[in-house]
């Protein structure tokens, strides 16, 4: 094992669940090409294009790695030696969509990870002869459990960015401008431990009640409110992201009000998580909170959305999303008040639900933050 | 117009290219999403991926643009404003599909470029009642006949990467290991105008005789031929990619002989180019002077490739490649010949082809170079 994956047994499991839901799926396998899934399902970060490398999971065999001959070095990361899979190297000349065809026993209905591009798909589709569906619905209950290997992932993210967010008053100085706190932030993501800073979402005064603001030439004043919302990728890959709200200086009384019945929105939002729950539910738990207190048109996106891997995957914590939540499940709930040309404010935790409720991977204070100045 | 692309009549141009080579093909129409024929076609460097953002080229109307309300920023640093392209910008709820369909005239023969992830494509493919063909097929003569733009553009990449080859002997010490000597050039490849090091080879002494070697910790010696092949892309993205072969002290007379075989090919396949020549002939003027000199089995790989917004791509200078060379078209010419476990050395310049020769835009001196130790 290297660092950049799990333990291979990991991965082992993970290929006989696949293969099974193929085999429940009605699919006779899946066909991964270099992405999120090639990295779930072996740990592999392979970023080839132009040629075909894959990974065959037929739903009732042995899976094979089909590579090109001059990059089977991108394989030795991955799990692939050590689970002992079939390696099917092929040369120039050779045709490889052949071998993922023999590797699913001649069927034709295969199913492909959602980033394989058109130049490989279109090919494969002609020499099955049938037109893949999305390997994305038959992986997404699998993906959407996070075994203990990525709930530990989780929380180490979980804790490398609270131990940004305790850095982040000290960047806060009227003043300065918005990218100058958000490169200072960025340096401070790496130093704690992520490989990359994946998003610095810095909106100060008016700029916070953009949901959609990322960070501006802006100078900071005193009686900023300022949303600060952050993350980025642990090795072996799973993400942080995390919100906290800033107040540069005392908050005024309507602020300090209105902020209280935010923090009370994303705790019952939290307080709604347990298994058996809908997603929607949990939207609505937080969703409820402000709009009895008449702020409700002023949260104006979705509570929450899966993470791993991905920033943003399934499930997502929205209206109309009737999905059951089961215990593994990782996601955020932050519900944000957003006031346009005046301020905003955000509070955001990661939270993975147990057999009884959820655990969050989070742990600063969610108060709204006061600066002194 | 920005730096990050060329003045807008450029793609007018070859938006209305693109359409008449979609007509000639017997295709509705061309739906581009984010890559580099997007970026060929519009100048845009938009990377989503969840949702849909798509160029739309019917054979016989007017490109569309298909994008994300939340993504509209995406397309400011595009061509389409300039151009007054229609914009079909869509919410969560709509149906992008419907909006390229609808493009397209209600035709079900599409052309995708070839990143289109499997996300889109299955889901287009579908709604079209068709699967769509490779763009790539109707884009391949227009992308290899670089335009006046384009070649001015790989004109200044080169420069910028002789520039960085003038330097190399300084960071060439006895002592130093070659990732010493990649983290200087890789330095000297931005400093000298790259966006960044899209790759640095330094082989030494052994490491020389692998093509696909690129650095190690082996230290640098007395008496060591050094292979450094490098390169990346230039604002607004067009690559350069150069080979130099270097001589750690005086060479023996052996290799000094050997070299200036190599010498004469590389000038062979440079002096073969003109329109009408096919890219195996120019294969195999190179190949050929090794051959009679006894050392054609030293070399080990195709003579080039072509070269643009990447590194790799059509024409490739290859045996079996009967492709008539014509006037704009830009590829490497880089023979080498590899001594297994003792040297190797290449010479590569990226050249365009005129009216009656070739261009090249690389002009460092092509003999062995040797740096005194």
């Amino acid at each position: 094992m290297s660092a950049s994956r799990f333990p291979s047994d990991v991965y082992a499991h993970r290929l006989k669940a696949a293969a099974a839901a193929a085999d429940q799926a009605g699919v006779a396998g899946l066909v991964v090409t270099p992405g999120y899934d090639l990295r779930y399902l072996l740990g592999s970060r392979a970023q080839t294009f132009e040629r075909l490398t894959a990974l065959v999971i037929p739903a009732g065999g042995a899976p094979v790695v089909v590579v090109p001959r001059l990059e089977l070095a991108a394989l030795r990361e991955s799990a692939a030696g050590d689970l002992g899979l079939v390696v099917r190297d092929w040369a120039d000349g050779e045709n490889p969509y052949d071998i993922v065809a023999d590797a699913l026993g001649g069927q034709a209905r295969a199913a492909v990870t959602d980033s394989m591009p058109a130049l490989h798909l279109l090919p494969l589709a002609k020499r099955l002869g049938a037109v893949p569906v999305l390997a994305t619905d038959v992986l997404r209950s699998l993906r959407m459990h996070k075994d203990p290997a990525e709930i530990e992932a989780l929380r180490t993210a979980g804790a490398a960015i609270d131990r940004v967010h305790a850095r982040v008053p000290e960047f806060l100085v009227p003043g300065r401008t918005e990218a100058d706190v958000a490169a200072d932030i960025t340096r401070a993501i790496v130093a704690e431990g992520h490989s990359e800073a994946a998003f610095v979402i810095v909106g100060s005064g008016p700029n916070g009640a953009d949901p959609h603001h990322e960070c501006s030439d802006r100078v900071l004043q005193a009686g900023d409110i300022v949303v600060v919302d952050i993350g980025g990728p642990v090795e072996p890959g799973y993400n942080s992201d995390s919100t906290r709200t800033y107040s540069l200086g005392e908050p005024s009384a309507e602020i300090a009000e209105q902020y209280a019945v935010l923090q009370r929105a994303q705790a019952a939002g939290v307080a709604a998580v347990r298994p058996g729950v809908t997603a929607d539910q949990v939207d609505a738990a937080a969703r409820d909170v402000l709009a009895d207190a008449g702020l409700g048109e002023y949260f104006v996106h979705r509570t929450g959305h899966g993470i791993g891997l991905s920033v943003h995957e399934e499930p997502y914590i929205v209206a109309g999303n009737a999905l059951p939540l089961a215990e593994g499940m990782a996601f955020s709930v932050e519900p944000g008040i957003y006031f346009p040309g005046r301020w905003g404010a955000r509070i955001e935790d990661i939270v993975i639900v147990t057999a009884d409720g959820a655990l969050s991977v989070n742990g600063r204070p969610r108060e709204l933050t006061v600066v002194p100045i």
